[in-house]
């Protein structure tokens, strides 16, 4: 994991960093509790690490809890490179989303796809910052909607190191349906109640399959561009009372 | 409204009173802002004005943001006699329960008669409330499950008073539904996910019914009786974001 450029800001500390071709950015409060939690901030489909929503959510976490917060480009995201077989099925969502056809089924094996290559990324971004001196990882946590909950999933049922996660925005696929029925840690999952792209009962059917005995839905009116900051609070604070047994 | 005991514990002043025949209790700070919020708690069917998480929750307000909260007996319930008709009804419930069939036609019937008779006490209690010397209460929220809900639509779809309100635990009845498409005030709900009497698609039909454009829905695993306390804190603060604007 090389450390690149560093700023700080606000009493949160930014780093950039390149493991291996993934580069990705961390958050870090100035004066950090030794073991604090750090919690992956995953993107959505089309966005980077630095998506001013994620860096928003990410500085809220480090300055209001003490965490570390981390974000990663997805593969064919932010600074990386498009491969050709993405490319296509990314032309295809455009495509059918001008024509308002339906864009489901592109959705559907683009995010499947990128899940399975972004998890052993995240895997090792959690073993790089493990052994970081003055990190002292060892309870994660995941936050992230639409392709976010597309990686996380599979991510949290395939790696114990995530302790809890906030999930969102995504579909009943049969790989990520199965992949909830295996996550047991606790999880919220937001659902925008209105969002023209994300059909209501096939968000609510994901939520049924996860496996946790401690799991709840929020949702909200309007889409998935538009989730409450009290809602984000909210999942703040669930975060916290799981990693950390504050507040609650 | 005639006061008749109070006591002070824990920072919380506990006043009975009469009004009319409907017996009730008004928690109140020590000191009191002036203009503070009145939280008006409804009972679930069967419980009183004060079933122990009626009372804890009442004190969570009053202590932790500085609200007044209030309670009365429906008709029925806690001191009150139950008149006949209700406890034909009643028995039904029971009968159909103990023999695992339907008990929805019957709490259908008993939740609208209820309804109808408790939605003006509720709004004397408001009337009055507003000229009791200290309180000066002119922001009102409600929150109650199940029957508290099934008074609670009615009540905020009639009464420009109520700002804010958290519902949840209940059915898409014609009549609560069409309440509820008259009511635009920011609102909550909670849908106990696993609750093998409340039935889901019901539940969700209600909360999509809400004319709110701020409302949200937050479903936990498990049943109505047991609502866990994270849940019951973000609803506390969500009060406190309406009513006073304070988080978020």
């Amino acid at each position: 994991m090389d450390f690149n450029s560093q700023t700080t800001a606000d009493g949160v500390v930014e780093s950039s960093f390149l493991l291996g071709d993934v580069p990705g950015v961390l958050w870090s409060p100035v004066s950090a509790a030794a073991g604090a939690p750090v919690i992956l901030m995953g993107h959505g489909g089309g966005l980077s690490k630095r998506a001013p929503g994620l860096v928003a959510r990410a500085r809220g976490l480090v300055a209001g809890h003490g965490f570390h917060a981390v974000a990663i480009d997805a593969p064919g995201h932010g600074e990386r490179p498009r491969p050709g077989s993405d490319q296509e099925l990314v032309a295809r969502i455009g495509a059918a989303r001008r024509a308002g056809g339906p864009i489901v089924p592109f959705v559907d094996r683009l995010n499947e796809s990128l899940a399975e290559r972004t998890v052993p990324e995240w895997q090792a971004v959690m073993d790089a910052l493990q052994t970081v001196p003055g990190l002292e990882a060892s309870a994660f946590g995941y936050t992230g909607m639409t392709l976010a909950t597309a990686i996380g999933v599979p991510l949290a049922a395939a790696d114990a190191r995530i302790r809890a996660a906030v999930f969102g925005g995504f579909y009943d696929f049969g790989w990520v349906t199965e992949a909830a029925s295996r996550v047991t840690i606790p999880i919220e999952f937001i659902l925008s109640w209105d969002d023209p792209e994300l059909d209501r009962p096939s968000g609510l059917a994901l939520f049924d399959a996860f496996g946790s005995r401690d799991k709840v839905l929020r949702a909200h009116t309007g889409d998935h561009r538009h989730v409450p900051a009290s809602l984000a609070e909210d999942s703040n604070r669930f975060l916290a009372r799981v990693l950390t047994g504050v507040g609650g």
